[in-house]
């Protein structure tokens, strides 16, 4: 690869060099998110490389944008449909899984890691060991290997910056020199879609029902995990290896109105707050601004217009996956890694109309029990173990339909 | 007077030398407060300097408790009273106005300004002229003689710590270093005993219905403050010292459960909060720690049982306060002073029975028409201003009674 001068448009803010960033996971929601607040200060950047699953449309459009100097598109079979589009422009096109690995090892100051699911796992350890900034909305590389990333960001000396609003909204009122004076971390639950459903009517709502977040506007994966609640089971585990607290010191409330993201709990009585409204433009600006803000136009909470905020206990019966989150956090091991591969095999079952919305957690659970849970220390462990809560958890899926 | 070897009960903790502190208004709520704290990590801390006005039964004890090298009283007449209760204690006795100021000159590494009305002036002056930190809970310094006192903070390298739970609140999460990125500050006002009265129903409550706060157990003079919003109205021209912002950056949200003690938006869509039961020893606590934070026993906040939080738009008809203070701020000079003037004098009135509720405001509103307002630029300006507003304001509360 060549190390390419930078591009024209790329002149710096105020004399200062553009900073050196790549997206992973560039046409998802986080990405574009992400590249649209690139837009807004766009001399400030130089996009090293843009990543995409399968949306070459879009992926294109990206790079004749923001002229990346490697684009890589995960699925080999989209490889000459996306060097079509690029056809004489100036970048450098790859495709394949490996691919987006060795992608992730370019040096750079800043990386976006925003693919979905356990796919994000090895570029996100390859950006980790470059010793860079990564910007995490990867949740799995966490819940997954969490001892593995954080091993290796301790070891090539990166810097983890939380992307997910509630992780985001700790790391925005965390006072991580003194967190003998922490408390507990709560982090708030919208409750989806189906709080106030009772579990029978649960057991019969559609796809498009679950889909339905009634605040945040995102993926279809995390949309049904905002349903199950599973989406806060996995921001605990995601909690407890992002900051140096325990599992007992990570509270989860629901709060339906989804204005205030997160808060931590300090010992003196104080609870600080991040709230705001529903944009993942804020917490992408703070990681990509950090250790500074940036200003950026998007909607205000307007107190005046708030209404009431409102709090509650989650309910253990009509969701169930925030306790086997727990459950694995506290089995350890491969236990997170077995719930998260079980969940995204449920999950997909339930988009595709195989089981319906209460068996995704039935799934995990039976998955989980049937399952060994192994400790691991080595990244190809967690592949070998995702592979095989997978495939456990699609029999499960065969004996309920 | 004498520098006396340490108290003996006074051994630090984990071998630092103990932080000499004194305490101004000893005997009131806050005071008694700051002393419970203190009791609580007492080898931490030396006692040097314990004030109150009149309350020598309650000032002796405390003498005897903590130990302190000097007491003052405030009142002249009780000095015999105080000398007799302490006969034989080892400790300085002094009394009057004078003694107080001087008092406060005394070298110690954090004061408390914690004297109620514009008494409290002098000897925060004195004590910022010593170049200590003082945690400020006479907010009339601010309200009053806000440009002296601030720029005496940075010519004497004093640091101020607010104590009000609002400005605690936003001290806790105010990023003094990117002011440029702070869009506004939002005080919190719990719009008092009377949110929901009308205007007709107030004009004829009784001192006892007006001292009644929801949810702060305060001193009279502040209650009523609350009572009518003059509070918040002070709070406000207290915030543009305190912090680098203008008065159109600082936002009045009336939130009856005062759950939230006060935020800071950012100009990236983020608003910090500081969250709390209303416990003022949360914000005292913050200021005697600072830069740490103490853990101490509160109650905490349980969100499973806090019901719901609201806001709405404080009203301008019946709480008046809030424009007057706003206007008193705009015009600058001598204006907030004779606006605090007239209010502490009105306040009286109310509860000495020679005024109604809604004349609080109507006195002070009467007494800024009528007073030329002056620029000042020696602390004698403010007294004699103070003196000019007291007298008006008595002159206005004649006519109306």
């Amino acid at each position: 690869m060549n190390i390419a001068t930078p591009h024209p448009l790329a002149v710096a803010e105020e004399g200062t060099t553009p900073r050196k960033i790549s997206v992973f996971g560039a046409t998802g929601s986080i990405g574009v998110s992400t590249l649209n607040l690139i837009r807004e200060r766009r001399s400030a950047f130089q996009v090293e490389v843009l990543t995409a699953h399968r949306n070459v449309d879009l992926l294109a459009e990206q790079v004749r944008e923001f002229c990346p100097r490697l684009v890589v598109i995960g699925d080999d079979a989209r490889f000459q449909d996306l060097k079509d589009r690029l056809d004489g422009f100036p970048v450098e096109i790859a495709a394949g899984r490996e691919a987006v690995i060795a992608a992730a090892r370019e040096p750079v100051d800043w990386f976006m890691s925003s693919i979905v699911g356990a796919a994000g796992l090895a570029p996100t350890l390859a950006a980790i060991q470059t010793g860079t900034t990564v910007a995490l909305a990867n949740k799995e590389s966490l819940v997954c290997a969490g001892d593995i990333m954080l091993s290796n960001v301790q070891k090539y000396g990166a810097t983890l910056l939380p992307v997910d609003s509630e992780h985001n909204a700790i790391f925005q009122v965390l006072d991580d020199t003194q967190m003998d004076k922490v408390e507990r971390l709560i982090l708030t639950a919208s409750g989806g879609p189906f709080l106030d459903r009772s579990r029978a009517d649960m057991a019969n709502v559609t796809r498009e029902q679950a889909l339905a977040h009634p605040n945040w506007d995102m993926g279809a994966k995390i949309s049904i995990d905002s349903a199950t609640m599973m989406n806060k089971g996995l921001e605990l585990i995601e909690a407890v290896h992002l900051f140096p607290v325990g599992g007992d010191q990570v509270d989860i409330i629901v709060h339906p109105q989804s204005v205030i993201h997160s808060m931590v709990e300090y010992r003196d009585g104080s609870v600080l707050a991040q709230m705001g409204t529903p944009d993942m433009r804020t917490p992408i600006s703070y990681a990509l601004g950090w250790p500074e803000r940036h200003a950026f136009k998007s909607e205000r909470l307007d107190f005046r217009t708030l209404g009431s905020l409102e709090f509650r206990d989650p309910d253990p019966v009509r969701f169930p996956a925030l306790r086997l989150a727990r459950e694995a956090l506290e089995a350890g091991g491969s236990a997170p890694t077995i719930l998260n591969a079980a969940n995204e095999v449920a999950v997909a079952g339930f988009l595709a109309g195989d089981i319906g919305f209460l068996q995704i957690a039935e799934v995990v659970e039976r998955t989980l029990q049937k399952t060994e849970i192994i400790e691991y220390s080595e990244i190809d462990d967690i592949y070998s173990q995702d592979r095989k809560g997978r495939e456990a958890a699609l029999q499960v899926i065969k004996t309920l339909s």
